[in-house]
């Protein structure tokens, strides 16, 4: 562990957006607060006085009602979950290898993290205010105004099947902190398995509908196209569950290493409600792969870290990932597989390459 | 429709496996009893008499309890469901053409299909003799003894969790015909999402449990291994949920048809609880892909029946087919990618090869 500032790469200061290094989330159940990925959609990052905050809680439901957070507190039981968020765009860069994606924000592998976080379940409240058996869903509305919906509030919704699932929290903290104000203070939703987009910070309103949300970040952004589709509304699937992934954490891409025996680490996450059962690691492009050593996982809505030690000869390796979930999915191996228009969720073969020293059997 | 027997493809006379042609699967929600693939793994079919065929219900129950065929219909109420069941040997012949996989059946793309299944709930017969808040698991066993077990019968077990499940259905029914001899009479487990082998025919026991089943169908059958790995106990991973699959089921493999255009139609199928979100259809081997139309889903636990027209030059064509769940998750490109030494859950891209014959502008 170590005292110095984690260095981000910042892709842009307004709206904020940036991740951390491989490193900073290697080898952690919990990463830190100073290395957790920030993905904004609007210039001003909200700063909401908690004393005064409300949560609306409205649409079709029996009740509608408002909850201080003290209100939020002392009605619904604390509960607490570690979690993984990944964003849509985590891993972008290996589609820009593919073509390019004009105004897309061209994140690493660093746009993923995962917090403890704490809060009171969503379907507690829910079922506070009484919610019409016949809605399909619920919508979550910001206090970030972005400037692509024209001072629109961020607005998200998922199935009601969801929303009532014991590990979907409305939390205010974030391994064991008070939330903070850049990751969504004094609350956020946090739904695993899901986009992080899905995940609705400085939340203001809980609203039960008859229908998927409307708003342009699950209309128009945040959806699957095909490759030669232009985004327009409805357009193609909106996001929601993500599917297997995996990365190298550590050594760093580019990294030189001493020839001989490496030992290599990463993480990989099943998605939805999936869990890992194997990760493998390919030194030639993915002919032949290693079984890597799994850690145990923090809980079921966490990634799982895992660990390979790998012979490598002097000279230039491809260290080649891939995972595979509990119904035998796995990664596809090439990024122009999946590529798409907004270049979201990039879930192929993740790879690093080391460039080993020396003599092998020095 | 077509009143002319299906001819089946006979991969062993004993134990009984068939599987339909592609052509009796194509543009039909329910597949026909005829045409419904077999997989047996005793010589023996078992013959059981209804009349005096009983359930036995046992383990970490508080009231173990045995139920004749009138009592499970009198006790509990009738539920009705459309799953497509499919065999984790499915498209193993795409897998033999990566490598040779000695003793296993080369299924080709028919050992899969649709029932209507009607019977009971088995959540609602685990209720009745109160299941053990601590046990994790539920097994299954069959009247068949086959000889890989030494006379053993046919075990395996779901999680408890799905076991609970509203879909997983005690079925005396199937097309709303009895349940034939060949498919388990008097009753099968129906395990939708899962691989069929853990939809257990003949059902003589149901077993709640402290973990998975330690029988030969779990513990050393049915299990992904790494392509490097012999079969052993415990080595590898069960397979359970399936993982995003489809296939072309019309034109055939091979068939001639008019140059021009041709139209072509599938199923995809998503497993575990996913649905399918999308179906992709190339021409080019994946280099460019279109869109194809999603028919209706008969129910959240069936096949999607998919239709595309190509326009196809005189000449060789290979059609390839892909389909993505409600993840983003997407099959494979090549199945040497998941080749594995017990030739299982092969999901990689299908294709057919076509003849166009004659003049596209004719």
């Amino acid at each position: 562990m170590t005292t110095q500032p984690v260095e981000m790469t910042v892709h842009s200061a307004q709206p904020y957006n940036a991740e951390p290094p491989r490193a900073a989330l290697a080898n952690r159940d919990l990463t830190p607060l100073d290395a957790f990925y920030h993905r904004n959609h609007a210039v001003e990052t909200p700063r909401l006085d908690p004393a005064t905050w409300a949560l609306r809680v409205d649409g079709r439901v029996e009740r509608p009602a408002t909850f201080s957070l003290g209100e939020l507190r002392q009605r619904f039981a604390e509960h607490s979950e570690v979690v993984t968020l990944q964003c849509a765009g985590n891993r972008r860069a290996g589609l820009l290898e593919v073509a390019e994606l004009p105004g897309e924000t061209p994140w690493g592998p660093g746009a993923t993290g995962t917090a403890r976080w704490r809060g009171v379940r969503l379907a507690d409240v829910l079922r506070d205010v009484g919610v019409d058996p016949a809605a399909t869903d619920v919508a979550f509305t910001g206090a970030d105004r972005p400037e692509e919906t024209e001072g629109a509030p961020y607005e998200v919704s998922v199935p009601l099947e969801k929303a009532l699932a014991p590990e979907v929290l409305l939390a205010w903290s974030m391994n064991d902190e008070p939330l903070p104000a850049a990751h969504g203070a004094p609350v956020r939703v946090v739904v695993p398995g899901w986009i992080g987009a899905r995940s609705v910070k400085w939340l203001e309103g809980v609203t039960v509908a008859d229908g998927p949300s409307q708003g342009h970040y699950q209309a128009v952004a945040y959806r699957l196209l095909p490759a030669d589709a232009a985004p327009a509304r409805g357009r193609g699937v909106a996001l929601g569950p993500i599917a297997v992934n995996a990365d190298v954490l550590a050594p760093a891409d580019g990294a030189e290493v001493p020839a001989g025996r490496v030992p290599v680490t990463g993480y990989a996450l099943a998605g939805g409600d999936r869990t890992v059962v194997r990760v493998d690691v390919s030194t030639d492009g993915g002919a032949t792969w290693a079984e890597a050593d799994l850690e145990p996982q923090a809980s079921r809505w966490s990634w799982r870290h895992w660990q390979a030690e790998l012979d490598l000869p002097p000279g230039t390796t491809r260290v080649v990932v891939r995972a595979w979930d509990s119904a035998a999915g796995v990664q596809p191996a090439d990024p122009a597989e999946l590529w798409n228009p907004k270049g979201y969720v990039n879930n192929s073969w993740a790879h690093v390459t080391l460039h080993a020293i020396g003599d092998a059997d020095g």
